[in-house]
C-alpha cells in the first residue's frame, strides 16, 4: 500500500507501547479491527522507512499479511473510513509473497522545505521550516553536489550507537527555489537516522555563510556527527517516494 | 494592509464581544497593544469583506487609522510577531486618508474548492470540501455561465432579512479541474452573505445531476433562497483577492 500522512500529531512511524499516536500503530489498529482479531493479537505493517515524530509522507509504502475475504478496494475503503483524516491509504494491492517494502526498495526520495519570506506560511505552516535570513542557494547547491555519490555518511547519522554500515548512496539531489520555498530533494539508496535533516541543516549553514561548501568533504571524512551542522526540525521533512 | 489567514480556528472576520477568536479581533488586539492604548480603547480595522467562520483568505485587504511613530515595516513586523501563526500581514503601507478597503473595492475574487478522489486530502484537509461522487464539470460550467452578469442574487443570499439591494455583478467566473481538485473562481463586484457558498452548493447539485444548468435562470428570477441549492461548507472557501 501507498500511504500519505501529515506527521504533525504523531510520534513517528514506529509502533510504541506507550502511545497509539504512531502511523504504524494507527494502521495496525484499523486492520486488527477489520479482521476482528482477538485482543492481544496484531497484524504487522512493514513500512519502507521509519519516519521521525513530526515528519510527513506523500507516498510511504508498506506491506502487511492479511487473511481476509475482502477485495483490495474494500480493504482500502475500510482503512480510509476508520483512519484519522491525517492518514490516507492512496493505493492498496495484492503483492508477491516475498515482497518486503523495506528490503525490496531500490531508492527513496525525501524533500526538505525551508520557507523564507517577509510573510508567514499561513497555509503551509505545518509543512515548512521558517528561516529568517535568505541563504545563498548557489552555495547550498555546491555543498549538495559534494554529498551526491556513495559515501560513509557517519557524520550525518543521528544514531551514535549505529553498529551497521553507514555507507549510503545519494543518486541525485537538487534544490528548487519557488518564491518563498527552498526545497532540497534527495534521492538515494536509503538514509540513516536523521540523515536528511542533518544534511539539510548543514546545507543551510553553508547557505548562510557559516560553513564553506568545500567543508562537506572533510565532514564526510571525519566520520563524527559533531563536524556536521545542526539537525533541521522535523516539520520541513517529507518522504516523497519509494522506488522498487 | 493585505492579510492571509487560515480561518479554521476562527469565528469569522468580524469582532465579537464574546470571543477573541475572530480575525478582526486579533488584528485590533495586536494594534491596541502596539499603541499601548488604555484598557477599553481600541482601533478599528476595516476589512474589505466579512468572511464567515471557517472561511480562509489569501489576500484580504483592510485599513486602519494609526497614530504611531513606527514605520510601515516596523508595524508589520510587530503585527506578524504577535499575531498567531495562522494570520499573516503580507503587505502594509500608508494609504490616502479617504481610502476605505470596502467602499473603494472594485472587485473581489473568491475560490471554492471541492476535493473528489479515492484518497483523502491529507495536507489540504482544512482547505477543501470532500465530495464522494465525481460531478460533471461541464454541467457545472453551463450553470456557472448563467450566474455571470448583473443579477438580483436574492435567491443566493443567506440573510433572509437583507433590506439593502441584492443586485450584484459577477464579472467572470471559471472552473478549473486539477487532479482531485475542482476549483470554482468567482470574480465580482461584491458578494452577499453566503452567496459564494450557495452558488457553489447549487453548482455541485447541477454537476451531480440533481438540478439542470438551465434552472439557474428560474432560481434567479424567483428571488427566494429556498429555490437555490444547499450552502456549501465554509472550509472550501477562500477569499483570493480584492481589486481597487
Amino acid at each position: 500500500m501507498t500511504i500519505s500522512y501529515d506527521g504533525t500529531r504523531f510520534y513517528g512511524w514506529e509502533r510504541q507501547l506507550t502511545t497509539d499516536m504512531t502511523i504504524q500503530g494507527k494502521l495496525e489498529n484499523v486492520l486488527n479491527r477489520m479482521l476482528e482479531l482477538p485482543e492481544g493479537e496484531t497484524v504487522t505493517v512493514i513500512g519502507a522507512g521509519r519516519t521521525d515524530a513530526g515528519v510527513h509522507a506523500r507516498a510511504m509504502t508498506a506491506n502487511v499479511l492479511l487473511d481476509t475475504g475482502k477485495t483490495e478496494d474494500e480493504i482500502r475503503a475500510y482503512m480510509n473510513q476508520y483512519l484519522p483524516e491525517d492518514i490516507s491509504v492512496n493505493e492498496l494491492k495484492v503483492c508477491a509473497d516475498r515482497f518486503h517494502s523495506r528490503f525490496k526498495a531500490k531508492g527513496k526520495t525525501y524533500c526538505y522545505t525551508f520557507w523564507c519570506a517577509d510573510r508567514k506560511p499561513v497555509f503551509d505552516r505545518k509543512y515548512v521550516t521558517v528561516i529568517e535570513e535568505r541563504p545563498d542557494v548557489d552555495r547550498m547547491r555546491r555543498g549538495l553536489e559534494r554529498l551526491v555519490g556513495t559515501h560513509d555518511f557517519k557524520s550525518f547519522c543521528g544514531n551514535n550507537k549505529m553498529k551497521k554500515s553507514t555507507v549510503r548512496a545519494i543518486f541525485d539531489a537538487e534544490i528548487k527555489e519557488q518564491g518563498p520555498y527552498i526545497r532540497i530533494y534527495f534521492h538515494g539508496s536509503g538514509f540513516l537516522q536523521n540523515m536528511v535533516r542533518i544534511m539539510s541543516g548543514t546545507l543551510l549553514e553553508i547557505g548562510l555563510g557559516h560553513m564553506e561548501p568545500e567543508e562537506i568533504d572533510a565532514i564526510l571524512e571525519k566520520q563524527q556527527r559533531k563536524f556536521a551542522g545542526p539537525t533541521a526540525p522535523p516539520q520541513g521533512l517529507c518522504m516523497m517516494n519509494v522506488d522498487y
